[in-house]
């Protein structure tokens, strides 16, 4: 069992560079994650048992989860609203005695088309009123079979309705839930999805790393086929193609660097203070892999796009991760703001650095050298 | 019936730029080609016996494909070779007595899956010892139903079937076809080919250029959709949307002008003098659209992907136009080799410029300005 | 006499179309455009003097720049500000009696290095207080030997300083011009630098069309030359660089479709119906020639960024468009917003067609085909 | 003094890394690297010395370099072939006696200009008729004023002069050396640069980590600054800045992660076992710090190409590393070539894969799961 470090007394406990290294290997394969009990979204929802589950949420469905007895479902995000921005969430949880009464939509609910699929964990809306917008949202636990539940239809992904599992499209009307089935407790939303998402980027960031080094495999296959010579020669003697190679090397290589920093400095200091550094995953690894992956697409031709190559279909996986747990652009807009509160450190830097530059110019009567100026190299 | 001018006898007679300003406005539809009756590859297909077909042929298969009964594909692309280079084709075509028989296997034969396809336009090879490779190629007309032709299987392009379309992998296994079925004579397959793709490229360009306008209208409907209200302001505020509005809308501009002055030219000097151009539209247009496209997907978010906005479906078939008819970089290579031939002449020009202006230099006694020199501007 | 047609009598007259065409093949050379009397910035402020200059006026500065015995300068953007925003323009223009008292700083003044150089066409604030922050700017004519004017400096453009030439930066301390010396009146500073903006953008747009042409000759001479051999082979034999060819002919062709469209817009209807194309002109053309340049310089190594060839100037020189008369991105966002007003027409057209496509749907009772559904194509 | 571990014995002894930490500090400033005697082409020269001379060489120059009294020359490249493949180098040695006899032509030799340059460390052509092209060439130290040796003039990058270190353009003439300057020994030419090329590509990467820090820095100070407002708006708060400021930092991040880990790598293996990482870093990181740079031109408007920021300078430099050493393109193909080498390996494995799992299938009797097969999620 694959499991973040101390979240869980049965895990091996590996660090996230130990998994982060892990989980590139289960990305080359479709169905290594799987095979291994390491898919999300069951990942991710075991994290947030095992984190914040209360002993009778883990024994009831913790322990079957990691025995691979059942699946499970993280719903969160909503057909009708912006939820690129979580305070959007609407799916309303009111408290009627020893329950609450759910109401909504929920869709891009992945894993919900599989038969195993016993349990949904619900982020919904139990405190509209709460002044602040991070305490108005609850998680709540869901078993699948809940009276009130409908799956409307599932989601293609570019074609790909990725069944069994799938994504569903469900509808909440008057769903009831004990109030026990509440994880951690009203208003804590917010700090349950945060503690779920951190280490899960990483794992998908390694995984896609991982699918564009099989998609870099396969590119090679391909150009070295001696039964494919447009034009009298093998492919890997034509034109860019040997540049393509090098610069998916360097960009694979170079992305991955940026998601093991992120993982050693989380094992180091946490996820709080990895923020930017996982953000920087998050948002790097997909574009490069779809970018190698097409490149690999393109070398092979019709094959690339059909199904005789495992391309298309890890295309279209991978370029969901530029949207899934926020765009790229929100988290550009993000990074960018937190950057920029260096402004007016640097500034203040800068203008310190000119100032004393003119003072020792004064001082040692220096001319300052300027392009087009009488001094001149010998000639 | 849309009809290149004066190929056929009942057509309008649309210039190339009269139908390709008609394609722009298909290529917004999924169903508008078809439903006039000018979907590929029907369309290549009837250009091919209208232009190259005896009289005998236009009877039995033209006219009820230009009244719409029956369907037809055009078999070319093989999956053992590299078909981007056409000379690859190994398709046997033997003559026996009155007959020529067919063994071999093509795939990406797109329309043989629809029940109502008739007629396969073959591409195989009759005469693999002619010493020129241009010349090894014939096109012969073959029934779908003929007696050895099996469909194995359908390809998928990025998880869609395009079914009852469909893009077939098929054999032929001692297929027997009468030789009055070959199509303007033996080793004639690269004219009849060439014939083909011109005006079929303009066409396909100009429907992704409308497919582009219509992601761009998908996704201005998205960014002023004012229940999408990420962070409390509607998309069409949040920081990078407005330039990705103003570049679709110069990118598209831009790419139909390259389409429409090929049309143009075309129309005045006729393909072979267009080459240039043509290569130009068929390079450029899939992929402004794709980056369109791509940026309509990203601003849906999870709707993008899926079969809720037509966006996911049109990337996928317009990301297929980068490959089929050979991938961008055969042409890009072709029209560099082609530009290079200007080489010498540039040379020859640009040293008799510097020839003569240093001989002008000296003879008027001007001394060449050098950044740095002691000419300099009054203060 | 290159002349916008019928802005001034002794004008040939050419179309915007037709300058254009002469514009690109002055554009391939450094002096061509001085040595016709068709450089920039004189050729603007003839056009303003023409246009907008009274009888006096133009017998006093028109008459001496035309024949070329002096030199213009034009005086808008200024240090301190944020100055891609005229309306921020802060020069200080008050009227005392007969005479405006000119105070306050500007740079980028180019020309006003140049000893010919003696009429300043100033841009200032006349009426700082006017509610119409487009009506606060007048356009004065000022000698350059007018007392009170310093010429502090010369900037550089990575490292040229375009001597004689020059680009000054100036101030004006209590500088004393009679009143009469005003351009078309006061308050109407934004309607002439408008109508000054537009053509000349089609000018430089057509210029760099002509540098970028001029930068891939001198590439093709480099690709060519069979003194230079890298691994026992011609430059053209390697790798990406017959696609860098391919690449810069597609891209400039494609600009240069965008300006020659604009310009004819502009003949047929006028600049302010073509304000799209003039600016998607302005954008896409210095970033085309910036690329086309920076491939050529890459393809000559050391000799590219050196004196021994034009390219490096040329890429300084069109790296400052990016600039001029507003950034890139500034003219971006009002394309995007322009463009983005069609946003609730086709909001209301897609919402109509989806309502009439389900209207139908069920009018004849067809089922919707959906991926992954029962229809199948046959095999 | 920064030099590279046990080197030479007076060196504080800083590892790649260490050394490769401060070199980004040196890049944030023009003149840093000079005032700490860590400028290049000194730093490479004093290495070639260190590891390479014999006492007597060290005696005569590593130690007056060491002591900044005296500057160096690093003369290889040529200006009549593509020095870019350094088996093309063509200056004659040829020897006579005790002496070896110079004759050729070098340029780009930087430092040359500088009055206290007094020595050049020459590549030259000693064994034109060996067998194994990389040892026809050999190293010589040639004092400056040496007779015989003519500097033609400087070359610019940019319009810069560089002076008073300048790119000088040399002939030699019958220049006459002792053959005790030689370096190493006859024919070892290719070894001694190499040796040279790794370390510094480290330093010149970090040197440009630095620098594109830097430009963040300045775009930082410009877009917070109050009184540029365009639009009524401060710069941060305009459409893409933010994320220009949130992609420079992640590209930053990114290449200097690269460069330390070939530091890191070169620090625990050596070089040759780091060939693949230092060239990547050196692909990689001017080609990043150009984007950032021009970004932060870009934001400053006129101020960015001129002398008034360190910007446009910054770029010209970083531009000519694009080409030092060998152009991207050149390294990408061996890079490419490197890479390709796996491909028997990876197809190997990926047939073997293909096989085992179809041979798997079978023993289980398990049929594989295909896109729009029957296998449908419960709905």
């Amino acid at each position: 069992m694959f499991f973040p470090k101390g979240h869980y007394k049965e895990s091996p406990g590996y660090t996230n560079l130990e998994y982060g290294l892990m989980a590139e290997w289960l990305g080359r394969s479709r169905v290594a994650s799987e095979a291994t009990n390491c898919a999300a979204p069951d990942t991710g929802n075991m994290e947030v048992l095992a984190k914040y589950g209360n002993e009778e949420q883990k024994a009831q469905w913790l322990k079957p989860l990691m025995d691979g007895e059942i699946r499970s479902a993280f719903l969160m995000t909503e057909p009708d609203v912006a939820s690129s921005d979580a305070t959007n969430i609407q799916l309303s949880m009111k408290k009627e005695g020893n329950e609450y009464v759910l109401n909504g939509s929920k869709w891009w609910s992945s894993g919900a088309g599989d038969p195993r699929c016993k349990i949904y964990i619900v982020m919904g809306k139990s405190d509209p009123n709460n002044k602040d917008p991070y305490k108005q949202q609850s998680v709540i636990l869901v078993p699948a079979n809940a009276k009130g539940i409908t799956i409307h239809r599932m989601l293609n992904v570019y074609g790909y309705d990725d069944a069994p599992h799938g994504h569903g499209h469900l509808s909440f009307s008057n769903v009831r839930v004990p109030a026990s089935n509440l994880v951690l407790g009203e208003g804590r939303g917010f700090e349950i999805i945060q503690g779920r998402l951190g280490p899960g980027r990483i794992h998908h960031a390694m995984r896609s790393i991982g699918a564009a080094e099989r998609a870099l495999e396969w590119m090679l296959m391909r150009i070295n086929d001696p039964k494919k010579t447009p034009f009298k020669k093998q492919l890997r003697e034509h034109g860019v193609i040997l540049e393509w190679v090098a610069k998916s090397r360097l960009e694979i290589d170079s992305a991955r660097l940026v998601v093991l920093n992120a993982a050693v400095k989380m094992d180091d200091l946490g996820p709080k203070a990895t923020l930017r550094e996982i953000a920087q995953a998050k948002v790097l690894v997909p574009q490069t892999a779809l970018t190698v992956v097409d490149r690999a697409v393109q070398a092979f031709g019709g094959a690339g796009v059909s199904q005789d190559t495992p391309l298309a279909n890890m295309w279209a996986q991978i370029r969901t991760l530029r949207l899934a747990d926020g765009p790229d652009e929100v988290h550009l807009q993000q990074m960018g703001r937190n950057e920029n509160k260096r402004g007016g450190e640097v500034t203040r830097k800068i203008q310190w650095q000119k100032e004393k530059t003119e003072q020792l110019l004064k001082q040692y009567n220096v001319k300052r050298f300027q392009p087009g100026s009488n001094i001149k190299p010998k000639l």
